[in-house]
C-alpha cells in the first residue's frame, strides 16, 4: 500500500474524529516531518485536510477527480478487483492498457481508469465517446475459471455490479438492456465490452471495458450518439461523484465476482432479470449477416438470451445487437 | 516483394533453363551489377546458383534453412496465409510476435517462423521445445468470420493442411488425434495451438501456432517428453528440408483455410475424420475439473468432437485433453 493510500485510508476511518500526525508517522514508518509532506501533497491535489491542534488531521473534502491511491484507500482490503488501481490522463484505450498487463501475467483484479480515451472502443469495433474527466472509462483484468462459452455470464455479473451502483450513488434505478447495456429508457447511459483471450476451451484473461456517462453534456457527444445517450447528471439534474461512484461499482464488482467463483451466479442471474428490460419484449437481434426475431424469454445458466422465435423455436443468443419494442 | 524474393521466384519458374541478368535487372528495375551483387548474397546465404554464360543464372540447390524472401518465392502469387513471411533466429514464441502484429491492425496471412523458441507454448499452458534449426515452429495470423464457437473448424483445418503436407513430402501418412494432435502411433510429432483475441460473438483474430518436429533428434527433447515424441526424421531414417515442408503446409493452409471461408467445411472434416485416430476408439477426456469418458462418435460442423458417454448420452466436447486407447 503506498503512503497516500494509507494515509487517506486512515483518515477516512477516523472520520470527523481525525488523525493524529503522530499516529500516521508510526503506521508508515516516517518522521511527522514525512507526514505533513504528503497531507500538503494531497492538499494540492484537491483533499481538503484540516490540520487540528486537538483531533489531528481532519479530511473535510474531496476533489471530483480520480486518484488511484484515493480509490484503493476506499475499498475494502481483502478485495479482488481493484488490488491495484491506476489513473492515466489519456490512453488510447484503457483496455488495451489492460490487456499488455494481462500479456505481461498481472494477477486479475488490476483496474485502469482514464480521464479520456483517445480510440475508446464499443462492442463490434465501434467507437466509444470519452469526454475528457466527465465520465467513468476504465477496464478491469479477471482470470475466471470458466470455459468460453460461459463468459456472458461475466458480462451478466458486470451489467447487475454497475446497475446497483448506479442506484446506490444516485438512487436511480436503471434498466439492463441484454446482454449489457444500461439504460435509462431508450437511452444508454453506460456500456460494457468485454474482450477474451482465450484458447478453444479455457479463458486465459478477460478484458472487462466499462464505461459510464456520469456527469456528461449530452451536447458534447456527436449528434448520432446524443440522441441514444444520456448521463446520470442529465437524469438527475446534478454532478455526480465520480470517485465514489467508481468505488460503489468496484466493491459491487468485487462482491459478485467473488459470488461467481463461488458458483452463485443463478442467483446474479435472477437479479439481472429483475433489473432486464429485454425479457419479455419482442426483439430483432442481428448476429452478422443473420436476423433472429422473435420474443426474449429467459436467461440461461451461462447467461445466453433464449427467444422463442417467430416458428416456435427457441434460440440461444450469445451475443449480437438487439433491437427491443418500447414498453407497452 | 523483395529484390530477393523476386530472384529466387524467377530462378524456381526458370529452373534448369536459368534466367539472364538482363532480364532480372529489367524485372527488377536495376542495373546488371545490382543483380549480381544481390546474387552473390543469395550465395553467402548457402544458395547454390551457377552463373553459365549461355543459361545465365541457374539455381541448383537451397540450403536446408528458413529465409523469409524465400519462402515468399515459393508460394502462389495470390495467396492469403502467407502473404508476408519473417523468419527470427530466436524468439520467445511466434505465437507472441503475431499478437502483437495483430493489435497493430496487420491483414490477415502474416506468418512468422522462429528458429528456436525460448517460452514456447502448447495447450493448457504447457511449455513447447523448440530445439534450434530441427524442426518448424511458427505461427500464423488469421482474422477468420467465424462465431468463436465455431473455432474448432480452425484447428481441424490445420491439422488436415499439417498431416497432408506432410503426407506429400514425405510419403509417410500420419494419424490425427483430436483435436489437432499430428501422431505416428502414439508419438506426437506435431502440435497446433490455437489462441483468439474476441468478444462475446466475433473472434477478432486468430493466432494458429504449428510445431513440427522435423529433424529433431529425441534425444534433444527433455526425457518426459521424448517417450510421447518423435519426429519425421526418426520416423523417416534421413533428414527432410524444412523449407520445402514449410512451403507445403502454407499452400495446403492457404488452400484448406479459402475454400472453410467459402463454406466448404464439411468436405475438410470428412478429411479430417478419414485421417482421424479418436474416431471409433474409447477416450476419457479430462477438461478441467470435469471428466468424460465413452466413445468418441463423430465431429460436428463445428469442429467439436461427439462422445456417447457410458449413459448412452451424446457429450459435445470442444477442448480438453484426450486419451484414447490404442488401436485394436
Amino acid at each position: 500500500m503506498s503512503p497516500d493510500t494509507m494515509i487517506l485510508r486512515a483518515l477516512r476511518e477516523a472520520g470527523l474524529g481525525g488523525v493524529s500526525g503522530a499516529s500516521l508517522a508510526k503506521d508508515l514508518g516516517v518522521s511527522r516531518a514525512a507526514v505533513w509532506n504528503r497531507i500538503e501533497e494531497l492538499r494540492r491535489h484537491g483533499y481538503d485536510i484540516e490540520a487540528s491542534p486537538h483531533l489531528g488531521y481532519v479530511l473535510r473534502g474531496s476533489p471530483n477527480a480520480l486518484h488511484g491511491d484515493d480509490l484503493m484507500a476506499r475499498l475494502p482490503r481483502n478485495r479482488v478487483i481493484g488490488r491495484d488501481v491506476r489513473v492515466f490522463s489519456e490512453t488510447t484505450s484503457t483496455n488495451d492498457i489492460i490487456e499488455k498487463l494481462a500479456r505481461d501475467g498481472v494477477a486479475e483484479g488490476s483496474v485502469v481508469f482514464a480521464e479520456t480515451q483517445t480510440r475508446g472502443r464499443g462492442r463490434m469495433g465501434r467507437q466509444w465517446h470519452s469526454p475528457t474527466g466527465s465520465g467513468l472509462w476504465f477496464s478491469v483484468l479477471l482470470r475466471p475459471r470458466l470455459r468460453p462459452s460461459a463468459a456472458t455470464q461475466l458480462t451478466v455479473v458486470s451489467a447487475v455490479a454497475v446497475a446497483r451502483a448506479i442506484e446506490r450513488e444516485t438512487g436511480l434505478r436503471p434498466d439492463i438492456k441484454w446482454p449489457n447495456d444500461i439504460m435509462f429508457g431508450q437511452k444508454k447511459v453506460a456500456g460494457i465490452l468485454l474482450e477474451l483471450g482465450a484458447e478453444l476451451d479455457r479463458i486465459r484473461h478477460a478484458t472487462l471495458g466499462i464505461g459510464i456517462d456520469v456527469n456528461v453534456d449530452p451536447a458534447e457527444l456527436p449528434p448520432e450518439v446524443r440522441e441514444v445517450a444520456t448521463s446520470l447528471r442529465a437524469e438527475l439534474g446534478r454532478v455526480v461523484d465520480r470517485a465514489s461512484l467508481a468505488t460503489a461499482v468496484l466493491r459491487e464488482l468485487d462482491h459478485l465476482y467473488q459470488r461467481l467463483g463461488d458458483g452463485d451466479f443463478h442467483e446474479i442471474g435472477d437479479d439481472w432479470m429483475r433489473r432486464c428490460s429485454t425479457l419479455g419484449r419482442r426483439v430483432v437481434i442481428h448476429i452478422g449477416d443473420r436476423r433472429v426475431t422473435g420474443r426474449a424469454e429467459a436467461l440461461d445458466d451461462e447467461g445466453a438470451l433464449l427467444v422463442r422465435t417467430e416458428f416456435g423455436t427457441i434460440e440461444r443468443i450469445i451475443g449480437g445487437d438487439v433491437t427491443q419494442e418500447k414498453a407497452p
